[in-house]
């Protein structure tokens, strides 16, 4: 147990320069490389700092020399020694502390090390499931590391943010009320009362909805939000959310200020400047120009809609989808015109798999077009549609045709493919902001046959549309806005009802009756009673912002500590199997 | 629906000054207090910021005077006027707005409220569960609101600290594995693995440790905690944690550091210089001194040990707890040797109620001890008494006899009562921090016949007791430390064990199977044979320190939305009922 005596670094492994030279010091690390050169040890040792050279010398120091014999990759050791300049050449100009090494005359063996299932270094092929049951030699990394201590840095990041704001940071409860609408809670069974449940936050929403009533006046928390969803590539049960409301405001106050954290961020992080202001679309320019309610605007690359060009076509498909309110909507691939049938059938079958019934391709060449469906279109037909698209000979076009929504989707997603395809993304291209806006206030399913909130119930509808809430709510749009950075949606948010009449309504809308809304929500709609101001605000995905900044694909790799995608935390295997006595006291059995 | 359009204050209801005499201005609030006063109506409007008088005359505009006429307290209200100096002999000096005010040329009531439960205002003598139940009102008085302000500057400045020393921020999973070691867990039903539990983290223990294990060197968070505890008053089912680990440490690492925040702490949240450098005690000095493991030393007033003094004793009692490894304990209470019989006998009662035996009391005379057992004692028994007490004619001596940590309690309680009781505690007095140091490693329990953890598990014995781990667990003194603030425990930590081996020996004195550590802390035992460095740690209670902070008796007044004792929030009635249908998804039925 001697091993567990050691002193206090002098120095970490990032510090040693030129001016330690002679100094006497001590060094605490893990062995990170390990050259026995005929009789001379040299050992590159580590820490979140950085990595120093120490070298073992018999001729320096016997002892210590031979305990370095013993030294394998991963031991934690500490040692003490005299830090020279490094020999005539063997300078390592890519470390900071290249310059010199240190001559080791005490060496002490914290803790010893298995070989690990993986390689302590960047770039490592190896299954991920492997890194996640490991995933404490995963973190040692260069590369988990950095994106940790980013991490680190966006925190601080924003809190300075809005604490320069005026923002106050208040925490909410993790063991709230469970009140389903959207996704699925999380439940807690209640030991004290008992078939009682809390359920785990999707959102603060009401809460700090419940702090704008209290006059706090400006909010903000980042933290930790659950939803028990369908097994989804990139998303986590549990996931860290900005939060973020204001009182007194409109959407431009949330706006401008989001801008200025942006701002910050951008500077802070990726040391860049936000070009200013940020472009805003609304939904259904969105929609009809990028098939998306969060365009990757890195690239132009626009689709048209063409219902206009064949409004009186011969050809029975555009009249018929005319006709039944769908839309016509056509891309133009530059100088794709040579594409051979087969890439055309397996673009045709990418189209028909998210649903579309076919996909329209026609070659452009130097006088009209040539495609399958060109004898049925008119001469004129062809030169608008040409002088539309602004297509050149050489291009290729593809028309989709169909419900609006459903058709502009699928184009959207043949638009990213085509992208792919054309390396339209350059990896050096400006990170590209969006606000998206106007969003509609409601969804109708097709199969409950009833109206979903779009962003939540919560979401005050535009002051002109409010009379369409009992006419035709499908046409209401919302005071709600999205930011969307590189084609990802980073933020949403809107102004809120603060008017427990309107909210009453809303809930109507919905189908929510009024003892349903009261169970769930009264206890908001009555803080509304008492003096409520207008308020709004937004709440940004933190793991995906994390791993944008960090250049991830996952949001697996800016989290310590994450769960597959099946919510299972491969390194202790949770959710894990608990005792009879357990569920006893929490009065609740198996199924 | 007109009440949603309003302008963007200028200003808010903290602001105008002199400066701003003339200027055309919004303000934005609530109404605090309105005085008709023959057709000018004055009225208070209130923001988080401050108060800003309004001022409704007919002659400056009359369509405003007569909104004006409809206002009621706590109605929100945007307004626009001119500021204006107050009238000579108006101004109100104990506000930053007193020297004007505001004419009012338009008024929009942006909502109505219903009269308050309760006044919005300081002191109010309401019972706590009308409080909980209008939370959101609650927390607009200026005593919460500066309470919650106070919380968001202390978050800040933690943070700041931590930061600027180096460590990094890093979340821990809410979701997690159940391992029950203590006190109970709340579990989360996976409804993607049928059949198996996800628990809350009673702390992020076993992720902060692994984080070392990562190479982190230096983590810390603020983060929620969760205990499924039973009733007890001051406790709330969800906590905040100030968690912090540090790697290649010692003890005094942790010392100096958390010196370091404290004395920012005290700076930036109290405005006071920390008195340096924090006392420390052993635990078997608090205890014998103080009776308690986290002594209150903003007064002196400690017990005696008088084991020697009655070491070979006439007095059967006292020959018989000395012999049975007893301890008799005493304490001098000044100028209390008028206690009247009645008196005393509350005291013995107020012993007896917390275990003892019963009281010892005497009166010191100016020659000698008035007592009922006097007649047992030798003169120089008595005489060596006052001697070891310095007690003095007209004080009274109590003492207790027993098991030595049992008894040593209550006469800490009997101390603590007698502090109150003679009005030790100034009002003015410092804050008294203090370390206690070297706990037991174990305690012994009766019932279950078997040794826990004072602090848990993973603490590290000190190197001088490891050996008496196999033999006499009982006296292994832990490498722990508690901090203690005026009598609170607001953090404890420890050095941890980083050796697999000895990790395996003190489950198994705890009485945990091989095969239990291994299905419960595997992962942890596993990752220390990678390379783990020697680590330790300290976590804070946010919350009790805040409400030491802001002058408050209970924790509830500094969080947000606090449950009940019965972990109940009385504004949204949860726990809750939930569906047949989420309990089905979760596979669990009620037992």
């Amino acid at each position: 147990m001697k091993s567990m005596q050691f002193n206090t670094r002098t120095h970490t492994c990032a510090e040693l320069q030129a001016g330690n030279i002679d100094e006497h010091v001590v060094l605490n690390g893990w062995i990170d490389n390990r050259r026995d050169l005929g009789g001379v040890i040299f050992i590159d040792l580590r820490d979140r700092y950085g990595i120093t050279q120490v070298v073992f010398e018999p001729s320096f120091n016997q002892a210590a020399h031979e305990i370095g014999g013993n030294l394998r990759n991963e031991f934690v050791v500490s040692i003490e020694g005299n830090v020279r300049r490094r020999p005539e050449g063997t300078d390592n100009d890519s470390i900071p502390t290249g310059k010199v090494d240190v001559m080791v005359d005490k060496v002490i063996i914290l803790n010893k090390a298995l070989t690990p299932p993986f390689q302590i270094k960047d770039g490592i092929d190896v299954h991920e499931e492997i890194r996640l049951k490991y995933r404490y030699l995963d973190l040692r990394r260069n590369e988990m590391q950095n994106n940790i201590i980013l991490r680190h840095k966006m925190y601080q990041s924003v809190r300075n943010f809005f604490n320069e704001n005026s923002f106050l940071e208040i925490e909410t409860p993790v063991l709230m009320k469970s009140t389903p609408e959207g996704a699925r809670d999380f439940l807690v069974p209640s030991r004290i009362h008992k078939g009682k449940f809390y359920a785990l936050p999707q959102s603060p929403q009401t809460y700090k909805q419940l702090l704008m009533v209290s006059g706090f006046d400006r909010y903000f928390q980042i933290v930790k939000c659950f939803r028990d969803e369908d097994l989804r590539a990139d998303r986590q049960p549990e996931f860290t959310q900005i939060d973020v409301e204001m009182s007194f405001i409109d959407q431009e106050n949330i706006f401008s200020l989001v801008e200025g954290l942006m701002g910050k961020l951008f500077t802070d992080i990726l040391d860049r400047k936000l070009e200013s202001p940020i472009p805003r679309l609304t939904f259904d320019e969105a929609m009809e120009k990028y098939g998306s309610d969060k365009p990757d605007l890195r690239f132009e690359f626009q689709m048209s809609t063409l219902n206009e060009i064949f409004g009186n076509s011969e050809f029975r498909l555009f009249q018929e989808t005319v006709q039944s309110n769908g839309i016509i909507t056509g891309l133009v691939a530059q100088g794709c015109g040579d594409y051979t049938r087969n890439q055309l059938d397996v673009l045709t079958e990418f189209a028909k798999k998210l649903g579309a019934g076919g996909l329209i391709w026609m070659r452009v060449t130097e006088s009209s077009l040539d495609a399958p469906i060109a004898k049925f279109l008119s001469e004129e037909e062809k030169q608008n549609l040409i002088f539309k698209l602004s297509a050149k000979s050489g291009d290729l076009l593809f028309i989709l045709t169909g419900p609006k929504m459903k058709t502009l989707s699928i184009m959207g997603q043949l638009r990213l493919e085509m992208a792919r395809r054309l390396s339209l993304i350059k990896d050096d291209a400006n990170p590209s902001l969006l606000w998206v806006t106007d969003f509609p206030l409601f969804e109708w399913d097709e199969e409950t046959r009833r109206y979903y909130a779009m962003h939540h119930p919560f979401t005050s509808p535009r002051f002109e549309d409010i009379d369409l809430l009992d006419t035709e709510p499908g046409k209401v749009k919302a005071r709600a806005y999205d930011l969307v950075l590189n084609g990802n949606e980073i933020a949403g948010g809107s102004i809120r009802i603060h008017d427990s009449g309107l909210q009453s309504k809303m809930f109507n809308t919905l189908g929510i009756s009024e003892e349903e809304a009261e169970t769930k929500f009264g206890f908001l709609m009555n803080a509304f009673k008492y003096g409520a101001p207008p308020h709004g605000g937004i709440a940004f995905g933190f793991d995906r912002l994390a791993m944008l900044f960090a250049g991830e694909d996952s949001i697996r790799e800016v989290i310590a500590f994450p769960k597959t995608s099946s919510g299972t935390s491969l390194m202790d295997d949770s959710p894990s199997n608990v005792s009879d006595d357990q569920l006893k006291e929490l009065h609740i059995r198996l199924k």
